[in-house]
Formats: structure tokens, C-alpha cells, sequence
């Protein structure tokens, strides 16, 4: 099969990069490392073996690359309105486009600007970062799971699975609905409060406070995810996820580090959608919507 | 009749100085400004005229001080456990205790430390910072309103009225527990979200997310006051409070500044006991409640 990565950073440069490391054909669309990786290929360190590959199919425009049987989508979704722009030379009718992105409702959206297209959710579980050009740092984790959104040819679904696994990456499918609510009851609390209290998870748990309101907002996401007929999701994962945080290093989610770095945050996708699409379930979630409405503003005062 | 005033910062000094400028008996219990205003007197600079006080009834200690017919409370709420020591040297049976304080449970709660005292709620709109040691300063509004809480003795209560009002202070009398959630649904969205956000009321109300909020915040207030018997607030007085906070000059509301001075929060009773209060009435202030959560967080930093 022939691979195709739009956003080579630190998602699209670590699962893009194992799997030509596997011996698949992958072409990677690269924007500000292009002439770098074209020089002189990529770095990927990893608490897993680190590896380089010193011949890097890169582009910088994907006008220039072949068609694929797979896309892997590793964008902010901050940038999903280039897709239409992006991603069409690459598609045969058939390409299964798998978005490696954060929130929920981005399928959704995408099905909306290709509306026959074979989409799959790919949720990455992983600590990854671009450290320099044509250098991606994977530090612990390194999972990812496929929600099979609309994908009716569910051989060519599984051999990318197959193909992520023959590359070492640990993965399983998953139902898609259930999956993105899932990673939500993580990334909903602390996303937003590590920016808006300007600080790390083991912190938020350590006060009284802000853990019971961490705790509050797991239960709206559970609660809102069972509303639309996820049943898998309950107050068991909620203590799951705190005890898991517990044990985590102290951490600053993907949107602190985009507000660090001055960059735009995936407000929209990890909490306004959300917010939006319980509402319109019956179940709102004020607690969220209290931290989202902050956000925006910081957001706003961050552009 | 016989004034003592209890914690001379801004308020007391301000309320103080004007009762002592028109002829009444104020006796001050002073802290770090003791010495100097001993010596040197009390500045008040008044946007509807300045004056100064040469000779003050300055203390040290309560000790020091004559029997009271009326106790102005002045102190943060934060400091109201030492009232237990503080207050009785100046207390007859029959002296009333008005708590010019911020916040919902006050009264309550000196009550139970003074189960016998009349007590009156001190409602002030007023802008006044302590500028100098000596010296208030009052920039704009000045009204105090007086809620009776507990003091049987109408005739008093109402003389404490006309010696304001002969001093030249807009007053008027007011229902206790409405005059409290009336001043709630300024005071609970602006001071945290002024702190949280680190920023003025007019941002706040410029950016849509946030204006938003605060509306959501107000109504929930409003809310929780109806279930508890106000029946004068409603949806027209958010919309009054909003319009009014729009036409106000940008502000940085009292949690704020105690928050630049590294000086504590008074979370306790503009946010924790309205919240305990409306939650026991079966109305839960959810957005309110998180800001409360964030506030205590960053209170404890910010010790």
C-alpha cells in the first residue's frame, strides 16, 4: 500500500516514520523542514529505539506526490481548512483518509468537504513532540487506535492495522463514537485547565479543588457520551483516568504547549463541538462550558 | 452616640472620617497606619470633596477603646476570627455591630460568635483605595446600604441612617438578605473572573465568550436567590448590571487587587457559602461553581 502523511510534525513524522522504517512506501508532505528532511531525512528518537531514515520520500506540496491507498492526516485541526486544498491530489475515490487529530466532530466536518471519501479516526495515545527540524522526539506511550467512521471496505481498514502493527506501533480497532468520547473524558479537563491556571496536571490533582473539578467535568463528558448511546463509558473510567494521571509524569497536554508557543488552540474541536453537540443531546455540561468560555477568551488575547 | 470603627483601610477610614468630619464621636482601631495617623491625621481625597482630620481618636488596641454604641466593621472578611478578640472591649448588650463586608453568610456567621449582638449588613457601592498610610482615597460612587439583620432596636438602626446621610453619605435602608444577592450578581462573575483572567471588567464584557459567561453567571446568582424567597431580582436586573459595568470606566474589582498584593482571596464568602447556601436550596451555581474551583487554586499559589 502507498502512504501518504499530510502535517509531518510530531504525530505524522513518529507513525509516518515507523512505517517506512517497516519497509512501506510512505510520502511525507513537509512545509517548513522540507529542504531539511530532503537533505538529510528524519530523526525519530524513541524510548521504544531510536531510528533515521536517511531517504525520506518528502514534498512540499502534495500536488507533487503520487496517489495513495491511505492518507494519514497529522494537521492541528486549527488548519482542517486546508484539507480541501490539500488533500484531493492524493485521493483516488477509494483512499482511506485517517485523521490522527484531537477532538470530536472532526470526521464529521471532513465527511462534509468529501462526502464519499473513506474516512477512519486514528486516536493516538502518546507523548511525542517535534524537537527540531527533521527530529521527532517520542518520550513514552505510543498507541493509536482506528474508529472505522465510513470506511465500507473493511479489508483495506485492516491491513492498516496490519501494516501499523508489522511497523511495532500497538494498535486495536475501536468503535469510533465511543473512542472519541473516551479520549475526551482526558482531554476535555486538562487541556484547557493546564492553559487557563497556567499549569500541569500533577498540580491540578494535587489541590482539592481543581481535582473535584476535574472530576465534574469527566462526568459531564461520561454523561454527555452516554446521552448519545456510548454505553461503554461510566464513573469507573472517570477514577481510571484519575488514577492513571496520578501516575503520570507532570505533564503539559498539546494545548498548553500551543499556548506557549503562541500558537492557535483546538478550542473548537475539544470543547466547542462537544459542548455544542451534548447541548443539542439534552446534556449540557456546565462546568465545561465554564472553562471553554475562558478559553476563547484567552485564545483571543493569545492570537 | 459613640462610633468605633474596626480595620481603617479604605472603607473604614472612608465612612469614618466622614462621620468624625461631621461632628460625631468615631473612635479608630488602627494597625500599621497606628503611629501615623496618631500624629499626622487622616487624608480622605473624595471625588465630592476632600478634607483631612487633624486630631483622630487612633488605637492600637481594642483594649484601649470606649464602650460603642455602633461598631463599624471594616476588616476583609478574611480576618473576621479575630472579631472574637477584637470586638468585645467596645461591646454594651445593646451596641449594634454593622459589617461593611463583601459576600453572602456574613452575618451568620458573626452572629454565632455573638449570638445576643444586633447586627446590620453594610452594603457599600463605592470605588476607595487605601493610597498612603493616613490617606483614603475615594474615586467615585460612596453609597451605603444598610440591611438590618438583627438588631430589634429600630430607633437605633434608623439614627445610624440619618448620621450617614447627615454626613453627607447617600444611604437607605434595604431587605437584608436581598441587598446580599443583589451585590452577589456584580460581585460573583467580576472579582474571579477578573483574577482567573488577569485582566479588567471591560475585557471581560468586550470579548462575546466572556460576556457571555458572566450573564451565565448573574442569572445563576439570580437564580439561586429567587429559590431562596428574593423575589425582587430578576432577569431585567442582569441586564441592568451589565449595561451599567458597560458604561463603567474598566475596573479592577477588590478580589483582583488583594490578588496583585499577594494578599488572600475572600473566596470563602463571595464564592464557597453562596455556593453551600444555593446548593442546600436545591440550586446548584455549576458555572459559578467552576470559577470558585479555579479561584481556590489560585489562591493557593498565590499565598
Amino acid at each position: 500500500m502507498v502512504y501518504g502523511v499530510i502535517g509531518t510534525g510530531a504525530l505524522g513524522g513518529f507513525y509516518g516514520g515507523r512505517l517506512a522504517k517497516s519497509g512501506q512506501e510512505v510520502h511525507f508532505l513537509l512545509h517548513s523542514d522540507y529542504e531539511y528532511v530532503k537533505e538529510n531525512g528524519l530523526q525519530v528518537d524513541s524510548c521504544d529505539g531510536s531510528f533515521h531514515l536517511d531517504k525520506v520520500n518528502a514534498y512540499s506540496s502534495t500536488t507533487d506526490m503520487p496517489k495513495c491507498d491511505v492518507v494519514l492526516v497529522g494537521l492541528k485541526t486549527i488548519n482542517n481548512h486546508l484539507l480541501t486544498s490539500l488533500l484531493p491530489p492524493l485521493l483516488r475515490h477509494n483512499t482511506v483518509v485517517v485523521l490522527i487529530q484531537n477532538g470530536i466532530g472532526v470526521e464529521d466536518d471532513v465527511q462534509k468537504m468529501f462526502p464519499d471519501q473513506p474516512l477512519v479516526a486514528g486516536l493516538a495515545f502518546i507523548c511525542c513532540s517535534k524537537t527540531e527540524p527533521g527530529r521527532v522526539n517520542q518520550q513514552c506511550y505510543g498507541s493509536i487506535n482506528f474508529g472505522n467512521y465510513s470506511c465500507k471496505d473493511e479489508k483495506t481498514f485492516h491491513t492498516v492495522i496490519d501494516d501499523f502493527t508489522h511497523a511495532g506501533i500497538q494498535c486495536a480497532e475501536v468503535e469510533y463514537l465511543e473512542a472519541r468520547w473516551r479520549k475526551a473524558v482526558w482531554n476535555v479537563p486538562f487541556n484547557g485547565m493546564t492553559v487557563v491556571l497556567n499549569t500541569q496536571t500533577d498540580l491540578l490533582l494535587k489541590h482539592p479543588s481543581t481535582r473535584e473539578l476535574i472530576y465534574t467535568m469527566m462526568m459531564e463528558v461520561i454523561t454527555a457520551a452516554r446521552h448519545l448511546g456510548v454505553t461503554g463509558l461510566d464513573r469507573s473510567f472517570a477514577d481510571k483516568m484519575m488514577e492513571m494521571t496520578d501516575n503520570m509524569t507532570p505533564y503539559s497536554p498539546s494545548m498548553r504547549l500551543d499556548f506557549d508557543r503562541h500558537r492557535p488552540m483546538e478550542i473548537n474541536y475539544i470543547y466547542l463541538r462537544p459542548l455544542q453537540i451534548a447541548a443539542e443531546a439534552g446534556c449540557p455540561m456546565p462546568h465545561v462550558d465554564a472553562l471553554a468560555k475562558m478559553l476563547s477568551y484567552i485564545g483571543a488575547c493569545n492570537d
